[in-house]
């Protein structure tokens, strides 16, 4: 992952000459004036990692996997908001971890927690850093030096039960290195999120991810079945059956930990086999209320598509226009849905056929395979796109929610408002469009991509139209987060989400845990 | 519901002569020599609340919902374990709580809360009195008096969002009320437990219930959306959206919490259309092994069954000596599954001939509609059956489990063996009967039915024969419940269930929430 933008360079997406100047005209965007740092111009903050702490680290892990380089340190620096992005472009000094440190085991793990509780080091575990919220910030907090604890070196499929479907991952496995070593033995987990490529199955499990097929296998949370982790206070081995009644469910305290409790370092994962078919179908409909309420219908008579998603009037139509064309006879009015239906040729059917009754009869128009083909080709690279809108003068970001269907729509209008007017008020235009890319029987997500143009200040631009959002959604019915996790950037809205008593409880199991505090300081718990 | 037997006295199961010899002879039975106490000859250990306590009680939730009467605590005395059935025929003084009490209102609740915690009061939450683990029997622990908190009162469809899918349940409806308040709207919980008729929507989310239909409906857990519960440091909100990315989930922290974290007095459940259609089939395996592979296969694949499942050979034996001839053509051996379809004629359809090719493919044999209509017919009384086998001097409880799919024969062996060496020690024959009643992708529950004979102290032995069960399930991948929750009589594996360090995070959650300790002392946490 490069240092200051997504991925790998050489997928990068630049905007072609008349995309540029059509986004210039409707967004009115004033060329960059100063050109962003190179890698050999950024300057980091000096690593603050005493000479004795150094040496018990490395006495822990190796010496080969301790570094205070200023190349490991930047590439641990953040993760990848927007926020962080504009951050990296500034000439001032970074923040960065005073030190990356490579665990190989569990014991290593349990013995560099335990030197860090005495003597006061912050720890950041990190897993694939592509973290939109600020969730893996090397925040010092109460601290005088932070380590970034990263957690790569512990991969492997550690157990694989094929008459259970389970699988023991690794945390530190990206998900194409567990899809790989999955499929050796014809299984599949499934979890495919935008940050698929990079992103790691402990980071999946530590921040409730959600992927594209939803629909069809779960969140990973749902696919979680049981958790190892290390705390400050000892192991944990959680989730002892597939279901319980042996009082509260303790893994549901760690999925969504952000690393504040503990470091996950195993998951126990349900798998399934490689499904033997895709079946893809593209949907138009005329307007988002319609869309909705198919989609809707569809979720709640538990039809069985592994994908559903549905674009608004306007992502659909900037959709249209920034990409290829998506096949010849597309329709450029109203919402564009996508679906694909994964397994036995006979489940695939079966599914495809019942989905694709229902959403006729909601209102649909069939667009053929195509656009969901097309849909499929292109789903992990909407973050290059950003870089390159960042690069003309651009502001690019995401943010998403979750809600009953009955407050869907107003949700959606109020975010998207409250977007609007902020940006408004920094003289910027705007252009917030919206999907919904996961659906339940009771309500939906919604995935809002926003377009306007940096002015002065960046940062505070994007920062003050990010507060009206979530204030928006905390007011209307909606979660401050449905996959993209807490981190820093919406910890200001956590008390206001589980109340003060909420908080009370997650601080008092912190204590137990981590009574010293080191654990990723500044995230998730106010 | 009847101080010592379970449910209505006049739907009682009688044994006929015919099967109390067989019995007899089979199990060893001897007649019991000392008649059990009727409720005239019943001694309670007298109330200790105190005058000024039972003023102040009173001053909150009105005289008339406050009673130290022994009828209204005797029928509070304890939940239906045999454990319970077998002290309430004894002749020795009764365990009962000091006073009942019976809010109205979420701002009683908090207010008896507060009472008790300011003056030491144990808190019993009491809905339906249907554990059967010692979930609500009244210990005062360190506390010189013990409230139950009886939660009827707490009734009523506080809401329905018919677009959502979701309804607010007043804690204390009984499962019948909340289906009926649900049908005069086309709606349907579809929760229903062996406790169906007695038990509440409250006890449901306090013990993790699991009902009949889990297959097609859930768990209990699964439909919850949303928990209102009332704590001694104050009220909780939880869950905002269908899912989030906000931190832990706190809802799951309360359910399974029983009554020790705070009372439950509204649950927001997903609720669906009351089913157009039901169809019924059940089929014979020739021996568990196949069956179960059957079942894992319908799991594995998603193929929708409403109900599904699997008596083994000696439940499949019994139970059609047992009770009336079932059809004319039964096969009365191997295995009998049962399986049931519900929803639109469409969907019961579509998922009868799914389930049933897959079950045809997997060894089975189809036995029609009759077996599978009169399990249906037969399903909620049981334990009536337990009452008279208790009468004519049988033991007969039941315990339950769940494991992966890979350990789930091992697991079933090694406790049957547990529960038959353990009986014998104590000079009883046993027949020990299991079935799978609730299944999962990864693995599925067993749940077993004991018959042994009384020895000379039954209570003794029953403890003995399921303390060596209950280590049998720990020692074999299994978790000490599935569905009946924790209470007094599972507590002791609980710190091997989760660990030292699970049992700690529960502990100083219950500190911040409970710091007097007052709530359900004895229950659930170590």
């Amino acid at each position: 992952m490069q240092w200051n933008a997504w991925g790998d360079g050489t997928l990068a997406k630049p905007l072609s000459e008349d995309i540029t100047k059509l986004l210039g005209q409707i967004l009115d965007l004033t060329p960059q004036s100063t050109p962003a740092p190179t890698v050999d111009q950024v300057t980091l903050r000096p690593s603050a990692l005493s000479v004795d702490a150094h040496e018990a680290l490395a006495a822990i892990v190796g010496a080969d996997h301790i570094s205070t380089a200023d190349a490991d340190r930047l590439t641990r620096a953040g993760g990848k908001s927007t926020l962080d992005l504009l951050r990296r472009r500034q000439s001032a000094p970074q923040d960065a971890p005073d030190a990356v440190v490579m665990p190989g085991t569990d014991t290593e793990v349990e013995a560099v927690l335990d030197l860090c509780t005495r003597q006061g080091i912050a720890v950041v575990p990190f897993g694939g850093g592509t973290s939109v919220v600020g969730g893996v910030s090397p925040i010092r907090g109460r601290f005088t030096s932070v380590i970034t604890l990263d957690l790569r070196r512990l991969g492997g499929l550690l157990a694989l039960d094929e008459v259970s479907g389970q699988a023991v991952l690794g945390a530190g496995l990206t998900a194409p290195e567990a899809e790989a070593l999955l499929a050796e033995h014809g299984y599949e987990l499934g979890h495919y999120p935008q940050s698929f490529r990079y992103a790691t199955i402990g980071g999946f499990a530590a921040t409730r991810s959600s992927g594209q097929a939803s629909a069809g296998h779960g969140r990973f949370d749902d696919m979680v079945q049981g958790l190892r982790v290390i705390t400050p206070s000892g192991p944990l081995d959680l989730g002892r059956a597939p279901a319980s009644a042996a009082g509260p469910n303790l893994c549901e305290l760690f999925l969504g930990s952000e690393g504040t409790l503990g470091v996950i370092t195993a998951v126990r994962v349900r798998v399934h086999p490689v499904p033997a078919v895709t079946r893809y179908e593209a949907w138009n409909f005329p307007d988002f209320t319609t869309g909705a309420a198919a989609l809707r219908a569809v979720a709640q008579n538990g039809m069985g598509p592994t994908v559903i998603r549905l674009s608004d009037e306007t992502e659909t139509g900037v959709n249209l226009a920034m990409t290829e064309a998506i096949g010849t006879d597309q329709v450029t009015t109203g919402c564009l849905a996508i679906t694909l239906f994964q397994g036995t040729a006979e489940q695939a059917a079966a599914r495809h056929e019942l989905t694709r009754t229902a959403l006729l009869a909601a209102g649909g128009t069939s667009l053929g395979e195509e656009p969901a083909r097309a849909w499929e080709h292109g789903r992990f690279n909407a973050p290059y796109l950003r870089d390159s809108l960042l690069d003309v003068g651009a502001l690019c970001e995401t943010l998403e929610t979750a809600t009953d269907w009955a407050h869907l729509a107003e949700l959606k209008t109020e975010v998207t408002a409250a977007l609007q007017q902020s940006l408004q008020s920094t003289g910027s235009p705007s252009l917030v469009m919206c999907h919904i890319s996961h659906v339940y029987p009771t309500g939906a997500s919604l995935y809002f991509t926003v377009l306007g143009a940096q002015r002065e200040d960046a940062v505070t631009q994007w920062s003050k139209a990010k507060t009206a959002a979530g204030d928006a959604i905390l007011a209307n019915h909606g979660t401050i987060t449905h996959h993209h996790a807490v981190g820093t950037d919406h910890r200001p809205w956590m008390t206001r989400e589980i109340g003060d008593l909420g908080v009370a409880v997650l601080r008092s199991v912190k204590k137990t845990l981590d009574q010293a505090g080191i654990l990723n300081p500044g995230k998730l718990i106010p």
